[in-house]
């Protein structure tokens, strides 16, 4: 598959009222955000809330002047550990208004779960820590929402079954700015409380996650409120590069040789990969890009399927599995999703519940890190691609988890050895440990590979 | 309260093996550690797993050379951004093991939030998003588990019934260390689960807290294991002058006028305060140290009362409140956490679980972040003592909050407005919409000041 250029061919077509060349002297960001295009036709837009294209109906996506950029890596390591530091290349017009601590989260090596792979280099990047909601929709939401306020929005909504509505609702918070979260009816009470302590108004809608979405754009045409991943879903995708951009710097510069992503709506892997590109195109990194590969529950698994099949447009499904945060059967970028794995000489795979639920433990056995089901599908498919000699054990890899486990612990309900139960007596103590011959504080997690 | 000087008087009477002057050459870590001494008679012991003293049962701490500390704040700047950046300041003789993600937290200024308050400069000291386990308790288990493992312990314990025992898990399973984690036998299923998953041995105890504790003494005696918050206590609490290094170097290099912590068994509160009077010592920062103030339930609060009292140890009590996890009735380091509040000129505040929960849902609302109900008690306190003209609205103040409320969602079940129900039409939305006149993604919240 051929690499479309990153550049646009002409920035002068661009709204002047979005340009950085006719309002540098004014604004106080950096970015070299010049307007939209059409991911299809490339058909030049103004930086307002679009988000399809009024000739072909394809998706919109920023384009930025790179040949305006200037920065440097020592600029960039200078600057806050937040995901703003690569403003240059994200999409608002001003000074960033939340995420002020969202992002930069830890790239860890691991290298317990490495020799468990039989692997060499393999990194966990560790959004399960991000300010303030745990996941990766922390870097989403916070490019959304500054951008929201800057297009003059002053409801800013979702539609959502856990962690972008959690992300959304406390971002809103913290702007001051009212907030709308569209659910299903059916969602479970604690991921509606998740929302709900940040006050936001909930409606929970009679039906599926489809229908939520459907109705959520008819409101976002006739009340215009600021949907994130609706009408704001060219800014709010952006935020998604931040994750290339970090596992690339927190590499020294460097890319690594696979990186591992889940898929849900699609939002996430294409982003990476851009990011990734527009790190050798500004100049911050040379070499060759990484394989991307795509990670789906095998319960809901389009884009993988559409892969196998060679397709370019997944065919939906209806979603099964336990893993909910990555269940849409019908993904918006599913697309750009099968271009970038493609173009990068990646592969998808779809892994089991019962996979899923053993890397959660694995990965929280061998390196303390406690991941919901979507990351435990991206290391199951990790594993899964090095048992098909996909990834080989010299080669370095970067495994994306972002969401906590800590949120999702109803999925391993009745799967964990119940505890020891003993007297209080020290005697009761001392038998218990006399019955274990001595062993009895002894892991009783394998130490066979897995690989 | 007179303030006891920070160096030692006679650095040469601790044993060679654990001085820095004799074993420099080869050792990695810059640490300034020369050995324990007891905090009340002064009576020192070599760096060893020992946590009470010969001579007088007092409580001991470790010493270090402040002479010989170097270090400069561009040094400290430079390094990762973890709890180890103040090394010469820790407790362990060679590389940290673990916790090299873990610390560094956000220090988050909320403008609305000091708005509602009246306060012009406010802070909320985030260990929420603190990795891997979502507390403050990563920061002491780091410190803990690396001198666990110089020390030669091959299994990681201790008594907990929450946060703590998550961490422990976490961070043996990072090391590859046994762990053995002791807990009451009715706790919480979604508690156990959230320990269990890092699979750890996990002993339930038929008895309360103190007969863990008790038991745990006795395994800690008999088998030479390390329990964290026992006979590794000592370097365990140093782990906890980490948040206070973050603060003031948060604030860029400077001490807030007020800091308020939350008190559970006792350990923090000092070692703030320690922490801050240590950077004086070395030259790294200068003024005032801030007033410190002790944050408790009111269904548990042994130090508050005493304070109240005028008592330096605390009677102890039996805990009844929602804060599970600060519900400490005898709090080891009680004795210190007095000390400290008196010698700042910081008082005490007690407060009920209602204002906990008012207080968890207004930091959510204002700032977007979710609170444990610790992180609840301690903003609540914070609200009495502007209340009370303690705090006054020109001064600036730092609020601990130690520990994510996405792992206690429990404590908000039927507390908070349940969603607005629609069917999935766009013409059910429309009559919700006409029946609020417009206003219906209006937050519900109050825009009253609390203050």
């Amino acid at each position: 598959m051929r690499e479309e250029p990153l550049s646009p061919v002409n920035s002068d077509s661009f709204s002047p009222a979005t340009s950085r060349q006719s309002s540098s002297t004014i604004r106080k960001s950096p970015s070299a955000l010049i307007g939209l295009q059409c991911h299809l036709c490339k058909t030049q837009f103004p930086a307002e809330a679009s988000y399809v294209c009024g000739q072909c109906l394809g998706p919109l996506e920023p384009v930025y002047d790179y040949r305006a950029i200037r920065v440097t890596r020592e600029e960039i390591e200078k600057r806050p550990k937040n995901l703003w530091r690569y403003l240059e290349l994200l999409p608002i017009m001003d000074e960033p208004l939340t995420g002020l601590h969202s992002g930069f989260t830890p790239l860890v090596r691991c290298d317990r779960l490495a020799k468990r792979l039989g692997l060499s280099e393999l990194y966990i990047k560790d959004d399960t820590v991000n300010h303030p909601t745990l996941s990766y929709k922390d870097r989403v939401v916070s490019v959304a929402a500054t951008r929201a306020v800057e297009l003059g929005f002053k409801v800013l909504a979702c539609a959502s079954t856990g962690n972008l509505a959690n992300s959304v609702a406390a971002h809103a918070a913290r702007l001051g700015l009212e907030a709308c979260v569209f659910i299903p009816d059916n969602l479970e009470p604690g991921k509606v409380l998740g929302s709900a302590i940040y006050r936001p108004t909930i409606l929970a809608i009679a039906g599926n996650y489809d229908d939520v979405n459907r109705l959520c754009t008819q409101v976002a045409d006739r009340h215009g409120w600021g949907f994130v991943n609706i009408n704001l879903r060219s800014y709010y995708a952006e935020g998604a590069k931040t994750l290339g951009f970090e596992i690339a710097e927190q590499l020294g510069w460097r890319y690594p040789r696979h990186i591992v992503s889940p898929v849900a709506g699609g939002t996430l892997l294409p982003r990476i990969h851009r990011g990734l590109r527009e790190l050798r195109e500004v100049g911050l990194v040379e070499g060759e890009l990484p394989r991307i590969h795509a990670a789906q529950a095998a319960g809901c698994a389009p884009v993988v399927r559409a892969l196998e099949a060679g397709l370019d447009h997944p065919e939906p499904v209806r979603p099964n599995t336990i893993a909910k945060s990555i269940a849409i059967g019908n993904p918006a970028d599913g697309y750009q999703v099968i271009e970038s794995v493609r173009t990068t000489g990646g592969t998808g795979a779809a892994v089991t519940d019962t996979q899923i639920i053993d890397a959660i433990q694995l990965l929280a056995e061998t390196e303390g890190i406690f991941a919901e089901p979507a990351g435990g599908t991206t290391l199951a498919a990790t594993i899964e691609l090095v048992h098909r000699g996909v990834i080989q054990s010299g080669e370095s890899v970067v495994v994306c988890v972002t969401g906590n486990g800590y949120k999702t612990m109803d999925v391993l309900d009745g799967r964990l050895a119940p505890p020891v139960r003993l007297g209080r007596g020290f005697k009761d103590f001392e038998a218990w440990w006399e019955s274990t011959n001595g062993a009895g504080a002894r892991s009783s997690s394998s130490t066979q590979p897995v690989a």
